[in-house]
C-alpha cells in the first residue's frame, strides 16, 4: 500500500480494526446459531452481543501484544474478547477452526472492496457517458497503426471506453459472486464438530452464500478469478490512459489532462504540460495486473490446505484493490476534466489533404465498373503524391484531374465522397447500442 | 503447438483450412446481406454459395502463394476465391475491412475451441463424480500443511475437485460469451461504408452477438478475459495434479496413476511407478497460464487499433486452447483410471496413534467444564508423547490414564471420541450441495 | 513455433534430428571415457564412432515408432542405435540415467541457440552503430511524456539503443555461461554407478563446464535465469519498436519502416504506410517475455527432480529462442532500412515557436541574478502564450519584448540561448562512451 | 510493504529520510563539481556542506507540506533546503533535471539494498555449509517424481542448495553492477546545460559508474534485469522451502522446522507441528517474482522518457527488496535450526525392501553377460513383488532365490550390491567442487 495511491474508504477495509470487527461478527453470529442448536448456552451469545452493543473500541495494540506471545492471531483475538466479555466468551469458536474465521473475513473484506469498486465504476461510466454525449459528433481522425485512417467522432472513442468499462463492471459483479462465500466447516471441511446450520446462519447474516464444499479453506480458484478480473479492468484503464497520452502528444494535442494554474510541469521546462496522470495510470495498471500470477499460483494448495497463499493475500488483497480504487478515481477525474480541443482535431483531420477519403473514392470507382485492382491502383497513385507532398497537395484536386477517374465520375460525384457527415450516419445506431 | 500435447479436433480448428472456411462464410453471408440491401447484385451472393455448394477443397498452398506476392492475407484469399468463382466475386468484401473478417473469424474459432473445452469439462466432471460416488465413504486422513489433521473421505476430495471444475465450467461459459461477438463495421468502426444490418446478419448466421461498438477491431479486453479464465482453469488442473502426485509419493501411496503392464518407469530403476502424467499436467498448467499476461498486455492497442496483438494471438490462440484441451483430456483419463488404495489410506490414518482425534477430545473436555486453555494443555501434553513415539503410543490409552481427563470423562466417553463415523455424518449434506 | 516468425538456422536446432545427433555424441563420448576407465571394452566406443563416421542418416520415424512401444524416448533411441551398430552398442549408457542425456543435450541446444542469438545481436549492433554514425548530428526534438522537451540528435537515440543492446549482449554471454553445463551423475546425482571422470570428459568434448552438484537433473535456476535474460532483451526490442512506431505516426512522421513499392498497406486505405513490423515486434516481445514466469515456476522441482519442467521446456525452449532470433533479425532489417526524414525532424523542432529553448533562458535569468522562482515565473508566462498560440507566436520575440527579461539580458544574449548547436556540444563525448 | 515481512535495516533504505539524505548528497556533490568548473561560486557548495556538517534532521513533514503546494517533489525538497541553508542554496541543481536526482538516488538505494541482500546471502550460505558438513554422510533416500530412487546424503541436498544460492549470490553481484550507475545529464540526456564532469564527480563520490548514455532517465532495462534476478533467487528460496515442507510431511518426517516450546500449531489440533515458515516462504517467493513482469513492462518508455515506470518502482523497489531480505533471513533461521532426524531417514530408506538397490543389480547382471533387456526383465519381476508387498518382502532375498540371477551371481556378489557406502564414494568429490 502506497499512501499516495490510496484512498481512505478502501484503505479502511484493510485496516486491523475492520478485520477484527468482522471476526467478531462471524464469531457472534456463529454463537447465535450454536445456541439455537443447543450446543452452547443462549446467554453466551447474548453476552457477546450485549458487549458489542456498547460499541466497544477495538484495541488493536492489545490484541497484537497477545499474539506476540501466542503466535496465533485468532487465539489472540479470542483471548482479548474473552477479557472484555468475561466468562461467557469461552463458548465462542466452538468446533470452529481459525480458517473458518479468516477465510470468511477475507470474503467479507473482498466484497466490501468490490462494492467500492462498483461505485467507482459507476462514477467512471457516468463521466464517460457525459463526455461521450458532449462530443457525440465532434469529428476527429480515426487512426490505425498510428496512421490516419478515416474520420470518427470523439464521442465514439468515449463510447468505446464506456462499453469496455461497462463490461468491466459486469465482470466485477461476477468477481463479487466468486468470492462472496462463507465457510464454517471445521478443520478439514467435514463439519465434524460443527453443524452446517451454523455456516448457513452466518452466511445469511453476512450476505454471503455458502461454500458448497470447503477443505480447511475456501478454494483459491475463486480468488484467482477475482484478481484476474481486476487485472483485466486494469488493462482497460491502461488502454484509455494510453489513448489520452497519445492525444496529448505535442504533435497531436487533441486533448489534455486538466492543468491547474499553480501546477509546475517540470523543474526545467516551464512550458510543459505533461500527461502525468495517465502515465501514472499506465504504471498502476501494471501493478494491479501483477497480482494475477501469484493469485493463480495460490490455487494449488497442498491437500486440505497449506498456508502459502496467506502471505500473498496480505500483499495483493489490499494492494490490488486499493490501487484499482485509486486508479478508477483518478481516471474518472481525468475524464471529467479532460480539456478537449475540437479545432485541433479538425486541423489534424485536414492535414492529410483529404487522404482519409480515399477509401470512399475506391469504392465509388469499383461501383462505377472499374475492377477492384485497377481502382486500387488509381487511388493509390494519387494518394502517394499527396502523401509525399506532406499535405500540400489535395487528393480531391488530383482526382478531379486524373483522366481515369474523370472518365467514370463527375467532379460533383467526386466531391461528394469528401463529405465528413457521410462517416457519421450510424453514430446514433452505435450510441443506441452502447447507452441503450 | 507441440504435437505430443495436442489432440486432433482442437488442432483442426487452428489449421489454415478451417480459418479459410470461416472467412468464406463471413464474406458470403455479408454478400447476402449486401444483396438484400441492394448494394450488390443478388447474383453475386448466389454465385458464391453455388460454388460453396460444390464443397470445394481449400487450396491453402495457392492462397499462400498469392499472399507471398501481395503480402496481405485477406486480399490473397479474396483473389483466390475470385479465381474460383469468377467475375461475380468482385462484389465480395464491399465496404469491409480485413479486420472485419479476421476478428470475426477469431471469434468463431474461439467459440469452436470453447465448445470443445466444454465437452472436455463435462467428461472430467463425469469422471470426478463417478469416482467421488465410488469413494464417498472411503476414509482417508485430511491434511493441513502436509500434516495429518482429521479424517475426511476420499470422495470428499473428489467432490471438492468436482465443485472447482464445475465453477470452471461456468467460467468457460462466461468466457464463450465474452468472445462470441461479430464486428463488421469498417476501417474505424463507423459503418461508413457498410450498413450495420450486414453485421447483424452475419452475427445471426454464425451464432454470435453483435459487438456494440468496435474500432477497427473487436476490443481486446474480451480476449484478455478469455485467456485469464483459461489460466484459472489451468490452475485448478494443477491443484488436482499436485494432489495426486502427493498421494502417489512412496511414503503415502494412497493412489497411483494407472500403470500399463508394458510401461517402463525409468531406464535405471525398474521398480518405479512415477506420477508422470500429473507432473506433466503441472507443467502444462504453467503454459496455459503463461498466456494470461500477454493477453492482458494486448488490451491497450493504440487508437482505433495497432497490430501488436496479432502475433501474440497466433501463438496463444492455438497454444492455450490446444494445451488446455489436451490437459483436460489427460486429467480425465487419470481420474477415470486412478488406482485407489483404501487399505493404505486406513493404514496411514492409523499410523499417528489416534492423534487425529485430539480435536474431539479437546472439545469434550471444554464441554465437561474445563477451560479452553487447560483443555488444550491436557490434550497437548498427551499428544506430544504420542507424536514423539512415532505412533508407538496410543493417544486413547494415554488419555484414559491421564487423571485430569479421567476426572471428567469415563473410558467409554473417551473411546466415543475416537469413532471415525463421527466425522462423516455430514458427507451426505456436502454431496447434496455439490451434486444436487 | 509459428513458421512465419521462425528462421531456419534456429528452427533446426530444435528439430528431432539435431537432438538425436547430440544424444549420440553424449553417449559416444561417455563410452570413450568408460572405455578409458576400463568399465567397457574400447571396441564398444570404437564401434560407435565407426558407425558415426559413415555419417548415417537419423531415422526419426523409426525411433518414434520404437518410443510408441517403450514409451521412453532415450530407451527408444538406444534401441535404434543398437540396431544400427550391433552388439557392441550394449555398452552404451552404462551407469547413466536418461536425464544425463536429456539435460546435457538441452544444454548443448541452448548454447547453440545462444550462439545464434549472439550473432543476431552483433548484426543489430552493427546496424545501430552505422545509422547512429550517419545521424550523429541530425537534430530532432527530444520528448519527455510525449511532449517536446529539448533538442537531441537522431544519432543519440540510436546510440542509446546501441548501448542498451550492448548490455543485452553481455547478458546473453552470461546466459550462455548459466546453461552451458554438463551433468552425467546418475539417477540421483551421486555418481554411484558412473565415475565423475566420464562427466568431465563429455563436458570437455562438448565445450561445457561440469555441473558442480546435480540431482537427477541440472538445477533449473540456471534455465530460469536464461529465459529471464531473453525476456529483458525482448523488452529492449519492444522499446526500440515503440520508438519507431511513434516516429512513424502521421503527425510525427520523422521516420518510417521501409515500404517496398509493391506492398499494400491496407485493403481499404491505399495511402497508408503502417509500421507493422515494429508493431509485430511489440507483440513478439510479449511472447518472449511470457516464457519467464513458467521458467521461474520450473525451479522448485520436488526432491531430486520431478518432470513438471519438461513440458514447459518443450514449449519455451524452441518458442522463446526462435521468436527472439526472428525478432532480432526483423529489428535489424528495420534499422538498416529505416527511412529517416531529417527535414521533418527540423520542422517538428521548429513548430513550438522556440519553446524548447525555455530551459536555457531560465538558466540565463537565474545566472543574471533573478531568483529561481521569479525566473521560472517569467519564462512560464511567456511560454504559456506561445503554447496557447499553437506555435504562431515566437518565444524569442516575446522574451525580447518582456521588460523583466530585457532588464537583465540584451537581445543578442537572448538570441544566443536559441542556438541549436549549444545542445550538441557533448554528443562526441557520449559517442565516445558508447562506441569507444 | 507488510510490517510482518519486513526487517528494519532494509525498510530504512526506503524511508523518506534516507531518500532525502541521498538527494542532498547528490545535489551537494554536484554543486562541488559545478563550483570546480566555475559555474557556481565555491561558497555555494561550502554553504551546503557546512549545513550538512551540523547533521541536520530531515523534516519530512515540512517537505511534504511544500510538495502539497508545488506538486513537485524535487522542487519541494530544494525549497526546504534553501530555507535551511539560505541564499547560497539557489545555486543548487544548476542545469540538472529532477530525474538526475531521482534516478541516481534510486541507484543508490538499490545498491544499498543489494549490499544488504548480499550479507543475507552470506549468512544463508554459511548456514547451509555448516549443516551440509554436519550431514555430509547422513544417508537418506533420493527421490525422483516423489518416488524412492537411490540413496543420497542429507548433506548432498544441502550442498545442492548451497551451490544454487552461491549462483544466486553471483547473480546478485551482477544485479548490483546493472543498477549502480549515475546519470546527471539534464532534461534529455545531452548535457546541454551541465558538464559531464559533474556526473563523473558525483558518480565517483557515490561509488557508482557513469551511465554511458541516458535519456532523461537511466534506461530501465537495467532495472528489469535487477528485478528478474531477484525473481530467480526467490524461485531458489521456493525450491528449498518446498523441499523442507516435503521432509516435514507426517509420512516422511525426516526434518522439521524448529518448534519453540510455547508455540501453538493450531487452535484445534494441539499435536500439529506445521512447516508454516517454509509455507510462508513459498508465498513470499511468489510475491518477489511478481515484480518481474511489471519491471519488464517498464522498459519501453516513450521517447526520452515517460513516467509510467515511477509508480511501479514505488511499489516494487521497496516490496521486492524488503520481502527478499526478510525471506532470506527467515530461510537462514530455518536452515540453522532445522531439526534433522537421521533415524527416520534410515527407516524410510529401509522401508522399500531394498528396491533402491535394483539399479545396481541390473548393472551387475548386464556385466555378467545378460542382455540389457533380459536383465531389466529379471530385476523388474522381482522388484514388482517387493513393491506389491508394501515392503514386506526383501528384494535381496528374492534375488538370491531367483534361478536366473543365481546362475550368474553368487549370494555374496548379490549382497555386495546392497551396500549403502557404494553410493557415497564420490560425496567428497562433490563437496570439493561445491565448497572448494
Amino acid at each position: 500500500m502506497i499512501p499516495r495511491y490510496s484512498r481512505p474508504a478502501m484503505t479502511k477495509i484493510w485496516e486491523p480494526e475492520n478485520r477484527f470487527r468482522i471476526w467478531f461478527e462471524i464469531e457472534a453470529h456463529a454463537t447465535d446459531a450454536l445456541a439455537e442448536l443447543g450446543v452452547v448456552p443462549k446467554s453466551a451469545a447474548e453476552a457477546l452481543w450485549a458487549w458489542w452493543a456498547t460499541n466497544p473500541a477495538i484495541d488493536v495494540a492489545a490484541i497484537d501484544a497477545i499474539e506476540a506471545v501466542t503466535k496465533h492471531d485468532v487465539i489472540a483475538f479470542l483471548t482479548w474478547v474473552a477479557e472484555q466479555v468475561g466468562d461467557e466468551a469461552r463458548f465462542m469458536h466452538q468446533g470452529m477452526t481459525s480458517s473458518d474465521v479468516l477465510d470468511t473475513c477475507l470474503a467479507v473484506q473482498l466484497t466490501q472492496a468490490t462494492d467500492l469498486l462498483l461505485t467507482d465504476m459507476d462514477a467512471l461510466l457516468e463521466a464517460l457517458k457525459a463526455r461521450a454525449m458532449e462530443h457525440k459528433f465532434t469529428p476527429t481522425i480515426g487512426r490505425s497503426h498510428g496512421i490516419h485512417a478515416e474520420p470518427v467522432t470523439f464521442g465514439l472513442k468515449l463510447a468505446q471506453a464506456y462499453a469496455e468499462f461497462a463490461r468491466g463492471r459486469e465482470r466485477l459483479v461476477a468477481a463479487r459472486a466468486e468470492i462472496a462465500t462463507c465457510a464454517i466447516s471445521g478443520a478439514v471441511g467435514t463439519f465434524a464438530n460443527i453443524d452446517p446450520k451454523v455456516e448457513a446462519h452466518v452466511a445469511t447474516k453476512l450476505g454471503l452464500s455458502v461454500e458448497p464444499v470447503s477443505t480447511q479453506v475456501i478454494p483459491r480458484d475463486r480468488h484467482a478469478m477475482f484478481f484476474a478480473i481486476l487485472g483485466v479492468i486494469a488493462s482497460s484503464i491502461e488502454r484509455l490512459a494510453i489513448e489520452i497520452r497519445h492525444l496529448q502528444r505535442t504533435e497531436v494535442l487533441e486533448a489534455e489532462e486538466y492543468f491547474s494554474p499553480g501546477q509546475k510541469g517540470s523543474s526545467a521546462m516551464p512550458h510543459k504540460r505533461n500527461p502525468i496522470l495517465t502515465e501514472n495510470l499506465t504504471g498502476l495498471a501494471r501493478m494491479v495486473r501483477s497480482a494475477v500470477t501469484p493469485a493463480m499460483e495460490n490455487v494449488a494448495l497442498w491437500h486440505e490446505r497449506d498456508i502459502s497463499h496467506s502471505s500473498v493475500e496480505r500483499y495483493i488483497g489490499p494492494d490490488a484493490t486499493i490501487t484499482l480504487d485509486f486508479a478508477l478515481g483518478r481516471l474518472t477525474g481525468v475524464v471529467e476534466k479532460l480539456l478537449v480541443y475540437p479545432a485541433r482535431m479538425q486541423k489534424n483531420l485536414d492535414r492529410m489533404g483529404g487522404l482519409v477519403h480515399s477509401q470512399r473514392v475506391l469504392l465509388a470507382l469499383t461501383q462505377a465498373g472499374i475492377s477492384r485492382e485497377d481502382s486500387y491502383a488509381i487511388v493509390q497513385r494519387n494518394a502517394m503524391k499527396v502523401w509525399e507532398s506532406d499535405g500540400a497537395l489535395s487528393l480531391l484536386e488530383l482526382l478531379k484531374s486524373d483522366p481515369d477517374v474523370a472518365e467514370k465520375m463527375s467532379a460533383t460525384e467526386i466531391e461528394d465522397r469528401f463529405n465528413l457527415d457521410y462517416h457519421f450516419k450510424h453514430v446514433d445506431t452505435i450510441f443506441d447500442r452502447v447507452f441503450g
